[in-house]
Formats: structure tokens, sequence, C-alpha cells
């Protein structure tokens, strides 16, 4: 399975009238976001199946990403993915899902940052910034199974190298 | 103030899985939804503000609009739009916004067409089919002030009828 762990753009900040699970993308979110879809539509087909954390700004990162790429399915929403995400909720997920040949999840950090780092065997968590992409290759759908780290794409450029461990 | 009122699209059905509030789009609402804002888009600039129902269907609906609009502002979140909308509502949310000259909203049946029944000076509700998008003109941002309808758009074509009413 290919694995695109994708963090939300930049959002507003929780105000008096903005609760958190309502915080929106800022102009700069959507613009620096849709850079980075744009990027990774030059590098692939849209993913067989999307899905997003239920909270406001992934629903629309994950919404510009299927815009962008064309996408013709559906952009579901798990509650596996809202905050508290973690890699068994990953593997839950997919399976739910049929093990997609491909499969792009939106969410937030820490936690995407923590799966990302665990996936590869690492002791620390490997975090994402806004509007990151991170392609894994991953062999099993299973937990415990190792991934491979295939590239990043963030601030619309692609990256070979892994981000610093958090 | 011109004012387009827009229902979200098709949605899946709440389910053991899927909250009210999460329900998305189905890939028939995403694509019939993208058909009309296309025709809007044909029509007009995007408007200068976009508010959304903070339920899921209608972030997505909100997002489209705001990509194929090429909208370069912020997709904002209002809980004025969330089901229980009313006209006092829009009248409080378009006065938060500072009046400004075009405002499009997306929201809930039958919320949505009971305002726009109201904004015209009905007995009834004119009820809004599903993904579609209702043009008006407000002369003033104040309420108890009547519109004037101007066009509709639903299943990729403009009407300039309205509605059957409720």
């Amino acid at each position: 399975m290919k694995l695109y762990l994708i963090r939300h753009g930049e959002a507003v900040e929780r105000g008096e009238t903005v609760r958190e699970e309502d915080r929106w993308l800022t102009a700069v979110g959507r613009d620096g976001f849709r850079a980075n879809a744009r990027r990774l539509a030059k590098k692939v087909v849209a993913p067989e199946v999307i899905v997003t954390s239920p909270l406001v700004r992934a629903v629309q990162t994950a919404d510009i990403l299927a815009e962008v790429l064309g996408f013709s399915g559906e952009v579901t929403v798990s509650q596996e993915l809202a905050p508290g995400f973690s890699s068994e909720g990953l593997f839950r997920l997919a399976g739910v899902r049929g093990s997609p040949r491909s499969l792009a999840v939106v969410g937030h950090e820490p936690d995407l940052g923590e799966v990302f780092g665990r996936l590869l065997g690492r002791d620390g968590a490997l975090p994402l910034k806004k509007g990151a992409i991170v392609a894994l290759r991953l062999d099993s759908a299973e937990s415990g199974t190792p991934a491979r780290f295939l590239w990043m794409i963030q601030r619309g450029k692609k990256f070979r190298e892994l981000p610093e461990p958090g």
C-alpha cells in the first residue's frame, strides 16, 4: 500500500466565536497546501481513498487535495483521524476501507509525526510541517509492519530526506 | 449586497460509524455541485466572503466552490449557518463580516428555503435542491429589508424562475 500522510494547512486561531474543531484554513494555508497538492499531482495519480479527520481545517485540506488531483471519489471522514490518532487507528482504518492500493490520510500533529516515526521504526516522532505530504510504502496493511520512506513535499518542494526527529 | 444562498450537495447517510455532523458528500454530490460552481464561475467573479455551516457536507461544498472559483480568501465557518439558521442569523453574520458587497453562505434545508422565502416576503418556504445556488440582491444588510431574486443554478443549469413554494 502507498500511504500519504498529510498535515492540514495553516489555520486561524481558536477564538470567542471560533471553536477548536471549526478552525478554518487561512488564505496562506490554502495557497500553501494548494502548491503542495499541485506538486503531488505532477508525480502521482489520485490515491484510491482519501480520508480526513472531521475537524474543519483537515476537511478543507482534504478537499483542496481532491479538487487539485481531480479525484472522482468521496472524501470520507474518520473519527480515527481526529486528535489522538495512532498507528493502530491507521491500520484499523485501512482494514475497514479494504486495504486500498493507495491511501491518503489528513490529520493533525503531534499524532501524525508519531505515527510517521513509529511506521519507520524510530524511537521518536518525525513531525510534519503544516500542509506537508509524506509518501510511504507499506508492504502489508498490518500493525507492526515497517514502512519505507519514499519522499515528502512541503512548501511546494519535494524532499528525499526525512525531517529532523521531534 | 449580492447574496448567494447555497445548499450542500448530496451526502452519505448517517450510520453507525458516521455521525450526523460528519456526513460527507457522495461522489455524485461532488460532481453535481462542481458543475453548478463552474456555471457560477462563468457568470460572476468570486464572492468577497464565503461562509459555511460547520457540518462536513457544507464545508466540503464551500471548498469545492472556492477551488472552482479560484477564491483567494478564507472559507470561514459560522455557527449561525448550522441547522437552525434564520434570516436574523444571516443579518448578524453579514454585519459581523462588515456587510460585504457579495456574500456566499452554504447551509442546510429546511432553513435555507425558509430564509429564501422570508427574504422575498413570501408566506412559505422556497426549498432549495441539493447543491443549488440562488442569487439575490439585498439593498441593505438590515433585517426586514426585502430582497430581489436574480437567478438560480441547479443541476448545472441556470433558471430565472423561482422554485415551487414548499
